[in-house]
């Protein structure tokens, strides 16, 4: 779909006719309230936010974010960072190991031509360091040093190996040591993630470096970390994403809110028709795999009486009794960043689903 | 990624430094094979192939279908018609019931306004005939009677069933009956789809119109089709898809060339970075749900002794020994739909890997 599409209905209902369906919306009002709940959650806390923008990567909802006070945006990949240094961001976090040539190309080119521009990325190895040393233009890259879990994904499996690639990297010239980061989202209960924290502040002790930054991600454990590190004094950076337009499923589940005041809103939406009601008790919906996520929770109905049975690339199967082709379902997803990036246009939506703007994606 | 990014490296290797990883490449020599091979296979036994561009939605591959002798273009839903349409077919066949109030107002414009557009779609009930019928306009739109089975998708049950939703249809005005369709895709042995295909031309003797069309689907059994189908009288339009750039994992384990002369050869390959290597055996490599497959098989290693655990948004758990940080390593893919939706764009290149072209998707 082009944005052109949605942009020539502004002002009219997404049921008008002027929209094909399936189609996923953006409730405005759902998206305003969390960023407004998470920048006052992050601020309350003395933490400053640095957006996942990973979750969306959409110009729209990071200015809101950045306007709404953002230390500046997280990605995932030096590509997601080239697109969201387009969004206006002037600090970048890569919360991931670069080692791509042309991504690094990219950001020493950046570094170098503007004297504003930070850039921010993870290490967890010499070899990595190299990397990057090599890459280095006349600006240093400015690292924090990840500190992983056995049996997680990429990190340092303890402290010593930590202060040793620490080290290391203010030994090589190109590389500026900047901080201490990790990833409290896989584990399972708060005593876990409090040891976690521990360690990523013990860690910091050994890392003597002016000002030292401790970056902690996701959108599950943030009451924890608000808690745990009110007294740091480092300047706490908060990576969570999926916040920014929650959903009813994983999220939904798992969000801190669910143990302290406040909360947080689903703001993606998808419409789409009864195709085919071919036996009592089952019917055949046009929303499949490329326009709803399936990857963590199938998609969950709005109505009472509705299951999604399991999806195909452009269909998927409900029970449900009394349906008749041409009905259209309103479900919500789980998990927002395989929602956002099947689209590449999305209308936003007001409380009467009139169309108030466009979310575009840039995957 | 941007198509500009792309053809700036036009004649030049993707390994140059000009694009960044993760990359998707399509393999031009072994899209045209497949193009060639499932063209001469389907003249080669009576049929004509009407090739589903779900797949790709890609107007260069839609393209050589088309040069290749394609009857037309299949598509899943009225969305992915409008833009095949822009392909240049002047023949659509939607695999699908069409409920959609805004694709079906597209479709009985489109046939209105050029007299050529051929445009047919599946019904499977009276409800649904009832919404094209309401939907029409100058032009009647043309369907075929889907018969499909219990416990599968849609499509009437039983043959009664068919002939009664077939007989309805020609008692309505703004629907033309013009045959039978079925999907033999998810059946599990040749001799249920024998079975099935003998329903279907049970069907068809109870469907009187001129030069009925029977359609058959998939990438699974076009052996069997071929074969039981070769006497029919009717006009046999085959809607396989993923055969194009078919892959080194489903497709390969399923593809009818396994049991028939000729061969299908995998296009698509992903290549991606040893990010990190945090354990011995374990390396996390920069390719993640985002960029690859993950719903019908993860991506497949081209090097022996490396074995995908598991994916994540942007990552990949790899085990492997020996691995080093900064390395780049090619996959395979299983379930061609579910890698090109995640691309806008992708290089086309040649055994060396120089670009010799861009692939641009439309979803």
């Amino acid at each position: 779909m082009k944005e052109s599409v949605v942009q020539a209905i502004l002002g009219q209902s997404v049921f008008g006719g002027g929209l094909g369906f399936p189609l996923m919306v953006v409730h405005r009002d759902a998206l305003e309230h969390n960023v407004a709940t998470m920048a006052a959650f992050a601020r309350g806390h003395g933490m400053e936010l640095a957006p996942h923008v990973k979750t969306h990567m959409s110009a729209e909802i990071a200015a809101r974010q950045l306007a709404a006070g953002a230390w500046g945006l997280t990605v995932a990949t030096p590509r997601q960072a080239q697109v969201a240094r387009g969004f206006g961001a002037d600090r970048l976090m890569v919360a991931n190991q670069v080692v791509d040539p042309a991504g690094l190309a990219w950001a020493a080119g950046e570094l170098a031509r503007d004297p504003a521009f930070e850039f921010l990325s993870f290490v967890d190895s010499q070899a990595g360091v190299d990397i990057l040393a090599r890459a280095a233009g006349s600006r240093p890259f400015r690292v924090l040093v990840e500190l992983g879990r056995e049996g997680g994904r990429a990190g340092c499996r303890t402290v010593d190996e930590l202060v040793r690639v620490a080290a290391y990297t203010q030994r090589v010239s190109g590389v500026e040591l900047a901080g201490v980061a990790g990833y409290e989202g896989g584990l399972a209960t708060a005593q876990e993630v409090r040891k976690y924290l521990g360690s990523l502040q013990e860690a910091l002790e050994y890392v003597r470096v002016r000002d030292p930054i401790l970056s902690v991600g996701g959108s599950e454990w943030f009451d924890v970390i608000g808690r745990e590190l009110v007294a740091t004094q480092a300047r706490i950076l908060l990576r969570s994403g999926a916040y920014v337009t929650h959903d009813d499923g994983f999220y939904r589940e798992h969000t801190p809110f669910n143990r302290i005041e406040g909360e947080l809103r689903p703001a993606l939406e998808v419409w789409a028709h009864v195709l085919s009601t071919p036996e009592p008790g089952l019917a055949i919906v046009g929303m499949g795999k490329r326009d709803a996520p399936y990857d963590d929770g199938l998609p969950i109905p709005r109505r009472d009486g509705v299951t999604v049975l399991r999806m195909q690339d452009q269909h998927a199967y409900v029970r449900a009794d009394g349906l008749v082709p041409g009905e259209l379902l309103a479900f919500g997803i789980s998990h927002p960043c395989t929602a956002f990036d099947k689209w590449r246009v999305l209308p936003l939506v007001d409380p009467d689903y009139r169309v108030v703007g466009t979310i575009s994606t840039n995957f």
